[in-house]
């Protein structure tokens, strides 16, 4: 092949998009999340995530205004599927007592979807010697498992309710 | 509506039927993935994580047979579309010096996937007093979670590889 051969720089790059389009896609999908919601707790926690993830895209375009680059997302198949399941879960247990626990799950795993990318994309932006990117980056990671925890905590409160 | 109202136990049998979709198809996905490997240690590694994952297949069925259910799948978007863009990296990063840390980001966001999946799973099973279930999925978490971390090495030695 003629082209140019692929580095970890292209890598990083590619994975920029896609968790660009991600938080795109995801404060698209919280507003309809915290309506859907049947507990105060729970819609009160997907609004506050809503202005969260504004700050993640925020950090995302300047990592990119780092590699001089602008912003711009890459489709992508995986957190379409996330949110698709999320969907379906609101659909079939609309109205339903396990609501909620549907939502904390999608949510859960909405999370861990970016933790695993952003752990990832900190890690090659270290190999690729980008400082100010590592902690951009790493500020994400950090409030993503922040907001996992957060998720637990109100599975756990859920549960603890309906057997009092 | 007179349908009958779902409950946390619908979904919960929901949520099986998906990671048993999910499993099936990361068996389906890892012979691909380690043929496409660079590295000896990852393609050794993906080979090893087959019979894990038929592992967790077994015990799958075992907790729909506590449910008096036969074990059946059902497509999971989700990772349908994590697998996909997988394939995509694959083909995109395809014999470059990215190609195994695109790999290995991949099968994390698969790990991560799972460790949300049976983190909930685990927590319904507590709620609907399932003892046996709960030990079966806390055995599978587990191994995600240890997955997660050897992936985490492997590309920590890939990095410390290319420093040297």
């Amino acid at each position: 092949m003629a082209a140019k051969e692929k580095t970890l720089e292209d890598l990083f790059l590619n994975g920029l998009k896609d968790v660009y389009y991600t938080e795109k896609q995801i404060l698209r999908a919280l507003p309809k999340m915290a309506k859907a919601a049947e507990s105060d707790e729970l819609r009160q926690a997907f609004e506050t995530h809503r202005g969260e993830t504004e700050g993640q895209v925020q950090r995302l375009e300047q990592v990119f205004e780092i590699m001089g680059k602008k912003a711009s997302g890459k489709t992508c198949p995986a957190i379409q599927g996330i949110i698709e399941e999320g969907r379906e879960v609101m659909e079939t247990f609309a109205e339903s007592e396990a609501l909620d626990a549907g939502l904390l799950a999608a949510a859960q795993s909405v999370e861990h979807y970016e933790i695993s990318r952003y752990g990832t994309l900190r890690s090659w932006a270290q190999e690729l010697g980008m400082k100010n990117a590592v902690k951009l980056l790493e500020e994400t990671l950090a409030a993503g498992k922040q907001s996992d925890q957060l998720l637990t905590e109100l599975a756990e409160a859920r549960m603890n309710q309906k057997a009092a």
